[in-house]
């Protein structure tokens, strides 16, 4: 019996591979990699196209500050070092969920050039597609969605980016969406259709 | 226009819930917790269950040593603090998969109860459907699949689960596949029977 047992050795195998996933679905698995100041609408954006994308039948998931900071990257701050390996992690998950066939979209400030394109490494060319939520600080702040811009520069928040910590903007981003004077409907439709021109979704669907 | 802009708030909202998807998937998304010792069969049961649901049409994904150890936790070893991140991280990982409607399964030794318990509470109950592949050290042992036994024996491999580690039995799971005795078709039918009767997916598929 034991002997019949060590047939282990090609049982363990992942057969439901990224393409049969991908074929299954009907669209590729990518990532939608939403990066900007905070207030830019990263995540109003990423969940816009989120729902748009579920209603032409898409598998989808976002990936942001709510399900991530309150979970996986609970033992983590705000330290240059946290936010390292934040970022880390989240193209690690990234990677994850580009593999089980999905549209993964996430929303994180992402401030460093280094740790996006870290993260892009973690995936075959052409997967990864940066698109940076182009909002001048002053329109942020002016916001000022969740008061933080308030509480930065009073210095009751620390390391807060734009204010006391820097952001690195893209130098080649697949692409801008100028999202401070775009609406919302103007900036989906842009994703939309950018993600047509890259075939990860049908012209007609 | 900066005051148009400050209707984000309402903007900021993910619309696609996870019954939504389930609905998309028509089937729900739930936690296949695989747990027992080097050797016992997880890897292998997960991928041929997973190969099983695919064919099924069911959304499926396996985390296991192969794209958890190389990517999201490669900074962790095998301490006993380092199991315990592993674990933790691996079960803040299958939450968001759960919650992306998608049949999740695990295949990690995953020793201890109180980390498996803290990976069950994350999630609705009744989500976590704790799978233990009983199989007797001797049995694994004999296998010896991957040579780690006889390291581990020769002292060459420390922390080694059954021999130099604890593994900690689950004493209520929800389901026992004697992974020991049964062939690996006669265990892929266990684990599908039993996600009928818990109705994750349908009787006739």
């Amino acid at each position: 019996m034991e002997k019949n047992r060590s047939s282990d050795t090609v049982w363990h195998h992942a057969t439901v591979t990224r393409v049969r996933r991908e074929s299954l679905n009907a669209h590729r698995g990518v990532i939608l990699w939403f990066t900007g100041l905070s207030g830019a609408g990263k995540s109003s954006l990423s969940h816009a196209v989120e729902e748009e994308l579920f209603n032409r039948g898409c598998r989808t998931f976002v990936l942001d500050g709510d399900n991530i900071r309150h979970g996986l990257c609970s033992d983590l701050g705000f330290s240059m070092e946290d936010r390292v390996e934040n970022i880390r992690r989240i193209g690690a998950v990234t990677k994850l969920f580009v593999d089980a066939g999905i549209i993964t979209l996430t929303a994180f400030i992402s401030p460093y050039i280094a740790d996006r394109a870290r993260a892009r490494s973690l995936v075959p060319q052409g997967d990864f597609l940066e698109i940076y939520c182009n909002c001048p600080l002053e329109v942020c702040e002016e916001r000022d969605v969740k008061g933080l811009y308030r509480l930065a520069r009073r210095g009751d928040i620390q390391n807060f980016t734009g204010i006391s910590s820097p952001y690195q903007e893209p130098t080649d981003p697949e692409l801008v969406v100028d999202t401070g004077s775009l609406t919302l409907d103007e900036s989906v439709n842009r994703v939309i259709t950018f993600m047509q021109q890259r075939g990860v979704i049908d012209l007609v669907q």
